[in-house]
């Protein structure tokens, strides 16, 4: 059915019974700092210093391509999956179009958006159905794509990217899953590794967790069911610090199991909707990390697909 | 069935009847400059010279995000389509995971990737079944993805950007649909515009066409059903260059009618199997054009899904 | 990721907060008359004696298909959408498989399978997240599919099948919108049509409503916007004598907008969650309208996909 | 873009180069016996009488499901997959629509229709490009779906069905892999079970090959591998005897691999292109041998979606 319908469905399927009552106290974080209109959040504190600064970061002009290959057989936070289908469209026993023979592969991809090395738009994570800026799951979250918070809000991220070697700083080749990176592992690594932390930057963990994918001795299975990753108190650290998005080389950005038993991705709820922060997994930061590049020019642009929660990305990371 | 499958099926998927014998005489242009194994063409232009030299164009830390947003209703080739679903796993009459009450939406994407804002891989446009580097069809191009020419193969796309304002050089407000863009008006409009064009480089077209989109007086049958673009001449000449892309603010880059009656697409031939040079569909340029930007700082990290002809994209322009 | 996971995302995955306490006091009608662990409702009236016995209503050989053509221009309840896709997997440019030029067609679907002619399975519609058999939305309606309730657990519909001709009760060539068919137009109908309505029959209502889809003027809008149907006192009425499933010639079955202000699907209700009776929608009765045919053999084989809520069908209708 | 396109790009797309030029001289087998227009092939064979006839061998009432259940994990020829998900649109946080706080579950199908219990549509197999009365893959099967023999110009099948035990015949559990039915098994068999087979018939054959499934020692890889089935002879006496559909208990209903080699789904092209018969694959007819049930009233109602070549089904022998 097309897009316009009359009145009589139209009413009918605004019958919503039971939409939870605005709740006439909303928590104090499900008002953003950036008004009660915004809907990007930390993306905010992209400037045109913040940009021009991070450019001049680009000292050697090498490239890093921070999106990890991604394919039917990534492993994917269940039930998601995906799959691409090539086919060459009405060119069987032709050739193609026009006197010049023009022939063309096309593709389809079937499946979840939130595979393999994705942002995790403000509209992903929520705290018991509330979301950024005190948007509500009935409100927003329609089958048809989301209203608000979608991707197609955020322009793209760009600005200084920072990168910690959590697999250095606890000196390890690679850091073993339910390893929380703490507020202090966070402030030493940092101090180490020769790098600060400011507004609007870009954090990346490194923990070569990546190696159980690619490595001598990948173990898919491993990879897949915990990880290490951002604990509580160095997501609140993050936050405070007001930074504008943090990724990891996991699947999951955040430690699992979770630090206190009984908990569920609660740093996923600290930098989403109670501070607007963009959360980045699967990031393969190891090429920065063999490089020791702790600081650089960070640049993602995601594809704005109208109402998308998440999407597969590629940012680049340039010093 | 799982990927593992035993001899006897796997020899009858080998009985693969009459593929095309190899020629034995290739067309000169089926051999890479960069060599028989090469799956990514121009982007071997890319060095750290050249991206060092286009991170020293942002002077002004000001973001271009060049993808239009895309939707359902984003026209498209037929019979490509597209649709995003949002749901909560799981989640409808529970409180999420853990006792912090993780809420969560996720997306699945059905669709063709050839939609909207989109990068053509060297994959996807060829002659007569013949692709860059005298891949034939039959060879890489199978239903489970791209053997070779993948879009999984490229790292992504930095260099120096220019925009060339084909409407200004034109003298309209919008370019009408098929105006060819010739060597000679493409050298005039980079002399007036003041700006040269060089190996490496990602050149950008601008036509306001997509004001029939989103102006004041939508027109998307007319914007899907021709358009001003690339002509032949024009094609040569930015091959001959050594641009490593080539984007305009169109569906279809090139001229639409053909210059020439019977021709469908030539320009896609000259610049994709003969000269491996990307093709960026759908950038929307007006912004660059409105400020006079005509070089800048150009990153494209596109989704490396393994087998993918085109992707949708997003490039960011920073001057 | 494969099926076998670790325990660590296990218990994760577990950590359901807040689900639905066991209600202490369920509805009655939550409590199968056909026991606890029963699935499929009203299908349970399928007898060896009945299947004969309808088997016997074939007089003349006639058969009737009742599924509608189905496509992606045929009217949807929002946002559902589907697509079909044909490729000809690795053939271009080759002759297939083996030395006798196997070649072939595959085809993809992406969409909704509650579109077209369709069954709602016993998973489909509820009261309040409650479905029948008291089953509560979190337990058994995960995004992997149904575990419970799920069509693969119905064999088929086999049975005597009564069309009740509504527009010639109401006499007119169509019905309008709006119209509810009440316990006394059931009845009346049913009278006057010379046809009984018994346990395990299969009812179907033809209206005439999909002249708006192929008729001498066709108006999918109007088709799609409201429609006749059963009312509830219908619904009850037909639960009551025990039959097995409804159907109509709409895409709703029942009438909309609604009898009562604020009401809706409250006849899905009734049937469904309530009865165990399963709904059949966008059936084309008009032939058997034609031909006066009021009781027939019917019989129905909906593919069995594993947790699938709604199946896209075409029951067989035969005297 | 909406199906209506202007008369530019319609041109450009109808400037197909090189299809193939109309043969002079079509091999016999490419015009049906049913005439030049004739779409459906063997289903012409369904006569009232024959209808008729079968229904009435209907004699104890006894429905046989012959689809068997179908999922993600269901072996497949590969790249084919599929996915079911489910969701509720727009009611997480809300009881759903109306005061009656109606709730209820959705279903989206991802994936190839050619997967588990299936009929192959006369588009489905040809003999290099070509297919049943003579269509070419490039004159019918394009993208968007099949414009000729798509399987929603067939209204069902309905008739008499006859199965084979060919375990029985062979005198074994399973049939093992790599043995052909040939012409003298089928009249050995049909003689020791007391059947005929006509004009008309659907022939099912039994294996108890899917005990690989379901059985004591599932072996899923060798189910896929290869398979007991139809030989040339078979194929060729069945076609003899103007059969309207052949299916058995296998993912590809004939002998695998081929009794000559070098061949390759030889009993299809016999069957489809050449004689204008549906085969049938994935029928559970386990049950009918177990009950020494050899003739039945057999009634398949496959969904009629536009275009498609293959579909999902699940026929119902009664008898």
């Amino acid at each position: 059915m097309s897009a316009t319908r009359n009145a009589a469905l139209a009413a009918l399927l605004a019958l919503t019974a039971g939409a939870a009552a605005a709740q006439d106290t909303k928590p104090e974080w499900a008002t953003s700092q950036w008004g009660p209109d915004d809907e990007i959040g930390a993306a905010n504190t992209m400037t045109p210093e913040r940009i021009k600064s991070a450019a001049g970061l680009v000292t050697e002009g090498k490239m890093y391509s921070l999106g990890m290959i991604v394919g039917s057989d990534t492993p994917a936070f269940p039930p998601r999956s995906l799959s691409v289908t090539v086919l060459q469209p009405n060119q069987t026993e032709t050739s193609g179009l026009g006197e010049n023979a023009f022939t063309y592969n096309d593709d389809i991809f079937m499946g979840w958006l939130g595979i393999g090395p994705q942002i995790d738009g403000l509209g992903h994570a929520g705290v018991d159905h509330m979301y950024y800026n005190g948007h509500t799951v009935d409100e927003f979250a329609g089958a048809a794509g989301l209203s608000k918070l979608g991707l197609e809000k955020l322009p793209g991220l760009v600005g200084r990217g920072v990168m910690l070697d959590m697999a250095k700083h606890f000196g390890t080749d690679m850091v073993e899953e339910g390893t929380p990176y703490t507020e202090d592992d966070i402030k030493a690594a940092a101090e180490a590794q020769g790098v600060s932390i400011g507004e609007g930057d870009i954090v990346l963990f490194n923990s070569n967790w990546m190696n159980l994918l690619d490595g001598d001795a990948p173990d898919p299975e491993r990879f897949g069911a915990a990880e290490p990753g951002l604990g509580v108190s160095g997501a609140e650290y993050l936050a405070s610090l007001g930074v504008m998005a943090v990724g990891a080389d996991t699947w999951g950005m955040e430690v699992v199991p979770a630090e206190e038993e009984g908990q569920a991705f609660r740093a996923h709820q600290i930098l989403q909707p109670e501070h607007g922060i963009y959360i980045l997994e699967n990031m393969d930061t190891r090429e920065l990390a063999q490089d020791g590049v702790h600081e650089f020019l960070f640049v993602l642009g995601q594809a704005r697909i109208k109402g998308a929660v998440q999407m597969i990305i590629n940012p680049i990371a340039i010093r």
